[in-house]
C-alpha cells in the first residue's frame, strides 16, 4: 500500500526536562506524517482535501506506540509511514521514526473517515472513505 | 494498588479544527494524571521527587490508547488512573477518562524509572524503583 | 473591572530542557486565563458562549510579554488577570503570573471579539461584543 | 545583521477549533526560528552549539507579537528571521511570517545568553555571548 517518508528536525520545544523528545510530542509528528501520507495520495492539502471530499477529518480511533530510543532537539530523524489497512470507512497506518537508521519508535493507528452531521453540523460522523481515495491508498 | 483521579477543564488550546480535543493532547492530560499519582504516593512534587530518590523521570515505554467518545473545550473531564503492575525498575498504569460518566478515553503504560548515566550526566539509564515508593505504589 | 484569579500547578510537559517553562507555553495559560475571566463574567463554558451569544471567539491582535523570573515543573503558580479595556469589538487583559508572591511573568493582550462571516461560513470577522456581556466585564 | 527565511507547511495540530492557528504556536514557530537564525550562523545545531560554548539557552525576555491575517492548515508560509541588535550577553530578533507575500504575524524578541550557574548546577545565569558568534550574528 502507499508509503511516505518524511524528515524531521527535533525542536527544543518538543523536548522535556530530561532533554529528550516529551513523548505526546511523537503523536503530533504521527498525526502530520499520516497527513502527509494523505496529502501524498491525493495531491491535495488537509484543507482542500476537506473540501472536495466533504470530509471533516480522520480522527484517532486506537492507536500503540513503543518507544525505544530516545531522540533529543538537533536529532534529525526520519519517519517512515504507510497504509497497512483500508476499510470502508476506517484505515489503519503503521509509522516507524528512525535516528541514525535504527527505529527510535513505532507507532499503529487505526483512524476513521468522518464528515459533519448532516443532522447537527455539531457533530461529527463517520463516512465512507470515497473510492478513488482508498484506490489510491491501496495502491501506492 | 494506588489509585488518583482528578478534574479537567478541556481548554480551547487542547482543540482542534474538528472542535475537539487533538488526540496527542490527552497524552499531556495522561502524563500529567502520572504524575499526580506518584505525587500521591510520594506526597512530592516531581521536582521534590527527583531530589529526595535521585532520579531523572519515568519516560514511556509502551503506551496504547483508545477513543471512544470525543470531548471538547469546555467539558469538564474526570481522569482516574491506577497502577496495575510495579516491577524492579518498570510500573503499569491504566488511566480512564470519563466525561458525563461514560469512557470517553482509555489508555494504558509502561514506564521506567530513570536516573542520570553517572559515566555520561548527558544518558539517563534504568534504576530501581526505590522499595519504600514501590511499597507506597503496591499499598495504594 | 473584571478581575480573576487562579492557581495553576507547572507540568513536566510545559517544561523545555533548561528545566524551566517553554515561554510559548505561558502563552497557552494566559490564553486560558482569559477564557476564565470571561467565564466568571458570563457564568459559561466557552462552548456555551458561543452557542448563547453566536460567537466564534476572541482571537489575539496583539500581545506583549515580560518574563522575569522562571518557573519549573512542580511549582504552583498564581496567575492574575484583569480587563483593562472595554471597546465596541475588541478588548484588552493584563495577566500576572506569581511564584512566591513575585511577578515571574506579566502579560498585556488586546483581542477582538468575532462571529462567523454570514456570507461564508469558513470566514471569521469582528462584531461588537454583546452589551450585557460588555457590561459584566466593565463592572467587575 | 544576519538573516534567515524559511517555509512551514501549517499543521492541523497548530489550529484550534476556529480553524486557524492557535496564537501560543506561532511562539514556537518564532522559537524554532530563532534557534535555525543561529545555527545558520554557527553551523550547529543547538545540542552541538551548548556543546561547543557551554551553554544552557537563549531564553525570552520580552516579546511582542501583533497578529494581522490569520493562517490555517494546509497553508505553507515563510517565516523570515533577522538579528536587530546584539549586546553583550543578549541580543534581539525581528520574525515576520509571510502569507502569500503579505505580512500575517509580525514579532520581536529580546533574549539573554545563559549558561549553568557554577555555583549551582541547578540555576541558569546569564553570560556574555561569545565574540566569534556575535561577530557571525553583525556580520550576515
Amino acid at each position: 500500500m502507499l508509503k511516505n517518508s518524511r524528515t524531521h528536525l527535533i525542536e527544543w520545544g518538543e523536548c522535556d526536562p530530561a532533554g529528550i523528545v516529551y513523548y505526546p510530542r511523537y503523536f503530533q509528528m504521527f498525526d502530520h506524517s499520516t497527513t502527509m501520507l494523505i496529502s501524498r495520495a491525493s495531491g491535495l492539502t488537509k484543507y482542500q482535501l476537506f473540501k472536495v471530499y466533504d470530509a471533516a477529518g480522520y480522527p484517532m480511533v486506537d492507536t500503540q506506540a513503543k518507544f525505544s530510543i530516545p531522540t533529543r532537539f538537533g536529532d534529525t530523524v526520519t519517519i517512515e509511514s504507510e497504509f497497512t489497512r483500508i476499510g470502508t470507512s476506517s484505515f489503519d497506518v503503521i509509522h516507524r521514526l528512525l535516528k541514525d537508521g535504527k527505529t527510535a519508535v513505532e507507532a499503529t493507528e487505526k483512524r476513521v473517515w468522518i464528515g459533519r452531521d448532516p443532522a447537527d453540523p455539531d457533530k461529527i460522523k463517520s463516512k465512507p472513505i470515497p473510492d478513488n481515495l482508498a484506490k489510491l491508498f491501496r495502491e501506492g
